[in-house]
């Protein structure tokens, strides 16, 4: 068992050391600024340093090979540990926010959820808005690491339908492993700059630029104000979408683009279905609003077309109250909650590609009832797909749909109404951020909530960032016996 | 074309033959109670008699042997026909039905799905509450006798499952079809028969029992009285939830146990799983209610049980306002509402066999997660189950939750609040009857809801009845150039 865990916790340290540098550089931001909470960041360095150095020195080795069900272990641990040290500043803050507060807030950062526990977050001081944007952006970082380099492994996530070589984890491939991290890293900062830029250029004083432009392309939607996006004109409502809509894109496809500029990239089967969606929905919405008189044309195009990106790419900003725009925009919120982005990106949901693989499958089928003996080959992306893939990607909407119903009851046993159980549920598990109804809708947060129901929902959070499926495993009787 | 058509028709004109001699046995019992509609049934049934000859006379041919296109046409265009020639009774009646509520009644009946537009049901004159009642029945009878028969055949609905040798629908086969239908009416007119005398034994006067019966065994759900079975004692109930469990069990099993009986039939995994279900979640609905002291704990476990294997076999009968039970019991009515009761029975909903093939699928992939070279075989009933059986269970979830995303849009759109919109596309898709909220709750009904509501509800209905694909089919272009 020890020498099952100790490669685990040798690299979960590793990780939270670097969390520690994090906090460090926050500190260092918060002395530059004279910032009270200098000395939270100072002692929540200190612990988290410990902790890194206990695990990392303690569970040292001569060099190891991790199998897959270290792997698992590994994944799953390190958003766990990484949540924790990360709520440590939240803890520790002139806010005092309940252990079960600071979690949630730290969960919500790190999964990209931008669910928040706070009100008045305009009051927060400059180093814990920070800190939120910066666990939101590490977490981005994290999901898209793990999408490209670790879940294929896992075969969880239906990224292996996007690789044509088999990835693999051995020795001979950390070349090939270290030059795919640093791409991805400079693309992920090369996005977020670029971010940082447009979003002051159209009249963002350069603090919040910085902190919403890592709540962006995080796909994760911790805003500095608790308007949101609200208090913003619509030149940065646009810079807004744009940049939400590049990060739900599949991240390999980015990296392609930033290594060699042409639209021939965008040629890609998700990509297309993914801005089709929004474009269909966006021109429903706004001739609703229209139709509703709530804004004039373009500004309705403009509220429409943000808070639907927004929720689709499980952003999670508001620039309005769209629970009050009637019952078809809240229905369509609703449905459209559970879309998410495209696979290898930093959004959540069910992913735009399980949607069409699960359609391309009925089609096949239809057909098949049609013609009983003809043969009809499913195809994505212009190569045929195997029965496998397809079943996996469909057997996650069955998965995805149960731990929904399970989260929604234990919600509504802890007294929440089945709306705002529901919804609690679905933008936990999608990590989307706001919910419906009063309580947890855009206009609302969830401060109120019973202390269980936050724990489950941090979980929740947890759980749809992962997967489902790499963290369910852990929970099986036959992953500890294997 | 013609020839295509023809052979569809003239069965059609067979079906709608026997709604009118349906129409003319109500009639006759018009005239012996000296009821107010007398003149009604028969106007109705000289429509429909006229028009089932034309479709009879009209499409008679030498001998036709079906293939499955025209199988699936049969099979909607039969429950569509239905439908409309049962509302004409409701359409004529002194209660001056609008066509959207006549038929909205109809198809509620002939789907056995139980939603009403009516209030004051009480006050219908008795030859309209039994023609209500009959159209269950049928409703019921026709569900079993197309899942049985029809459906198997066109590898819909999951039936392949429970089929050693492949069902075929040649001419070859008829003796079998025949006896089959004959097991088949003789076990439903038996259970109903019981029915009707243990509700007579538990207080019922004969009407009553007569009527609640029909909708029992058909697990449709119309009462007599607004106050469905709320009025009736605890005896009644019991009676109740025996027949509710007994007509959602798979018929071939009850068939079998009538010719001969032993508890050695029920030893199946579908019916084991749906007992289980139903125990568990009872148990816990009633520690529920306690705990809330909403009841003495028998009386508890008797309006729990009751009122859960009522959704649950999609009956949707109520005993009392189980939305005022807390928002616990309310989450836990509206997740139960998708299951349903087992396959080829008389319920509607996702069916348990769908879940528990799901499940299946989900462990052995978490297996295959954790030992990747290890070979796992799904077995299902002690028999391995081939790939495409679990592949088209998992994606009827797939395809079942696509439809009630765009029902609740489409109720949503038509202005419903999100509540009303998503119950109410649930309750019809799964045929089970009341929904959830003020409007459409067990103590509502769908009177107010707008007109276009209601054909688009009644269109679900029917989609619900006919597992989905039954009916979609019939949309594609690919049918109809086939």
């Amino acid at each position: 068992m020890l020498r099952f865990l100790r490669p685990v916790l040798f690299v979960c340290g590793i990780l939270v050391l670097i969390m520690a540098g994090l906090m460090l550089s926050v500190a260092v931001f918060a002395w530059w600024r004279q910032d009270p909470e200098m000395q939270v960041f100072l002692t929540s360095f200190a612990i988290t340093l410990a902790c890194g150095l206990l695990l990392v020195l303690g569970c040292r080795d001569r060099g190891f090979h991790l199998v897959s069900r270290q792997l698992y272990l590994l994944t799953s641990l390190s958003w766990v540990l990484l949540s924790l040290f990360g709520a440590l500043p939240l803890f520790f803050s002139h806010f005092q926010l309940s252990a079960e507060d600071a979690v949630f807030e730290a969960v919500s950062g790190i999964t990209t959820t931008g669910s928040t526990i706070l009100s008045g977050i305009e009051n927060l001081a400059p180093s814990l808005l920070l800190w939120r944007s910066l666990l939101q952006w590490i977490g981005g970082l994290g999901v898209i690491g793990m999408a490209v380099s670790i879940l294929p492994f896992l075969r969880v996530g239906g990224m292996r339908l996007f690789h044509t070589e088999s990835s693999d984890w051995s020795d001979k491939s950390i070349p090939r492993v270290q030059s795919l991290a640093r791409m991805l890293v400079a693309t992920y900062l090369g996005l977020t700059i670029s971010c940082v830029f447009s979003y002051w250029l159209a009249g963002m004083n350069l603090f919040d630029a910085v902190n919403h432009a890592m709540a962006t392309v995080s796909t994760g939607g911790f805003a500095t104000d608790d308007r949101s996006m609200g208090r913003f004109p619509l030149e940065v409502l646009w810079v807004s979408i744009l940049f939400m809509t590049l990060s739900a894109l599949p991240f390999t496809l980015l990296i392609a683009f930033f290594r060699r500029p042409s639209l021939h990239v965008l040629n890609n089967q998700q990509v297309i279905g993914f801005l089709c969606i929004i474009g269909a929905v966006s021109l429903l919405l706004t001739a609703d609003l229209i139709d509703l008189h709530v804004a004039e044309p373009f500004v309705a195009f403009t509220q429409a077309t943000f808070n639907l990106v927004s929720v689709i790419t499980t952003t999670g900003f508001a620039s309005a109250d769209y629970t009050q725009w009637g019952t078809f925009s809240i229905a369509l919120f609703f449905v459209v909650m559970f879309i998410g982005g495209c696979s290898g990106s930093t959004s959540g949901g069910m992913k735009v590609f399980r949607f069409q693989l699960s359609y391309l499958f009925l089609r096949s089928q239809i057909n098949k009832l049609i013609h009983p003996n003809g043969v009809f080959v499913t195809q994505y992306n212009g190569r045929p797909v195997q029965d496998d893939i397809i079943l996996s990607a469909v057997a996650f909407s069955f998965l995805f749909f149960m731990t929904l119903a399970v989260v929604t009851l234990l919600l509504a046993l802890m007294g929440l109404d089945l709306l705002t159980s529901l919804t609690a549920a679905a933008t936990a598990l999608t990590n989307v951020g706001p919910g419906l109804g009063d309580i947890i809708g855009p206009a609302g947060n969830f401060a109120t909530l019973p202390v269980p129901a936050k724990w489950l929902l941090s979980f929740a959070m947890l759980m749809g960032r992962l997967e489902l499926l790499t963290l369910m495993v852990l929970f099986t009787p036959v992953f500890w016996r294997g």
